[in-house]
C-alpha cells in the first residue's frame, strides 16, 4: 500500500524493523501515534531513549540493572550460594515469577550455537568462572533451553567448572502440567519416564 | 511479570499504550530495542517524533501531507469534478491501492456516532460542504463503512448538499470476491439480489 506521506512512510519503515510487526500493524501504530497528543508521543520516544541510554547490566550477574548491582544480587535475603545460569533477562523474570527460587542468577547472554556464529566467548561463561571461584557457590542450576544448543552450553560450562565441592543439576524434563500424554512428543515422554520422581514426594 | 529494572517497565508501560499490543509484546519488543545500535534507537525515536511534529493534514480533502495540498489535490492528473468521500486516511490508502479511482477525496475523520459521542460537527463535513458549493463538484461517492453508523452519515451529508446538479452514489455492498455464497450473511445476500447488475456489465 502507497503511502502519500514521506513522513509517515519513514516511521512505518522505522516502526516494521521491531520483531513480529509488519508493515500493516506497523501502519496502524503509526496512525495511532499520529492520533495522540504531543505530549504522550514524547513520553514514550523519551522512555525508548532512556531504555537505550540509561539501563545498565548487573555486574555479577549481568541482569538488566539500573545500578551497578541488581535488585537480585544486592539483597541480603537471597541464598547466595546457589547459581541458577539462565540464557536470557526474560528467563530470569520466568523464574523469579515462580517464587520458587530463592538464590542467585547468571545471565549467559544466550547458547552456544555454531551456526550462528556463537562461540563460548560470545556469552558470559569466563565471568561464570570468576564468580564461582571468588564467591562461596554451592550449587549450579542450569536453566536452559531443552534443545541441543541448550545442553551443548551447559555440558560445556559444566566440563569448565567441575570441582567436587559444588553441586550441579538441570530443571527437570517432562510433561507439562496440564498436558495430554497423548499428545506429548516421544522424547520428552521417554525422558519423563526415564527421570520418574518418587511419588510420596510433594509434587 | 514483574520487571526488574524502572526504565525498563517505564518503557513497556509506555509501549503497551499502542493498540494491540499487550505487556508481553511490550516487553519483547523493548528487549529488541535495547539490543539495538543506538544510532538504531535514535531513528526510531526521531521518525515519531517527526511523525507528531511535521505531518500535516491537506487543507482542501484532510488527508496526510507533508505540505499544505496533499500529492492527490495538487496532481493535475485527476478528475477534480469528483469527490469520493471516506472516514479515514487508510480509506484512502486502500482506495488508491485498487487504481480504479481517478477523483479526489475528502477525510472526514469518522463517522457520526451518538454512542461514542461523535456528533456531525467533529468531523469535517461543513468543510466539505463549503469545498463542494466552492469548486465545481459533479459527483459525490460515498465510500464509508456499511454500518448503521456509515449509513447514518452518507444520509446526513446527503440531506444537507442534495442538489440537481451533483449526482450522489455509495460504493456497491454484496458478495466479496471469492466468498462462497452459504456462508454470506442474510443481509449482505438480500442486498446483492436487490442490487443486482446486468450480466452485459464487465464484471
Amino acid at each position: 500500500m502507497e503511502i502519500p506521506s514521506k513522513i509517515l512512510e519513514n516511521a512505518v519503515h522505522e516502526i516494521s524493523k521491531l520483531p513480529g510487526i509488519g508493515r500493516s500493524t506497523a501502519l496502524r501504530l503509526a496512525l495511532n501515534i499520529l492520533s495522540r497528543e504531543e505530549s504522550e508521543v514524547e513520553n514514550l520516544t523519551l522512555a525508548l531513549n532512556q531504555l537505550k541510554k540509561n539501563i545498565k547490566l548487573c555486574s555479577s550477574c549481568y541482569n538488566l540493572s539500573d545500578s551497578d548491582l541488581c535488585s537480585i544480587c544486592s539483597s541480603n535475603k537471597r541464598n547466595k550460594s546457589v547459581i541458577c545460569v539462565v540464557e536470557d533477562i526474560r528467563d530470569v523474570m520466568a523464574i523469579e515469577n515462580t517464587n520458587q527460587f530463592n538464590g542467585l542468577y547468571h545471565v549467559l547472554g544466550g547458547k552456544i550455537s555454531p551456526i550462528e556464529g556463537i562461540g563460548p566467548n560470545k556469552l558470559k561463561i569466563n565471568e561464570l568462572i570468576e564468580r564461582i571461584s571468588r564467591d562461596e557457590v554451592r550449587e549450579v542450576i542450569f536453566a536452559l533451553s531443552a534443545t541441543m544448543e541448550g545442553d551443548t552450553t551447559s555440558y560445556f560450562i559444566f566440563k569448565k567448572i567441575k570441582s567436587e565441592n559444588i553441586s550441579f543439576s538441570t530443571i527437570s524434563r517432562g510433561i507439562s502440567v496440564g498436558d495430554d500424554l497423548q499428545y506429548a512428543d516421544e522424547i520428552t515422554l521417554g525422558k519423563s519416564i526415564i527421570n520418574r520422581i518418587p511419588y510420596n514426594q510433594s509434587n
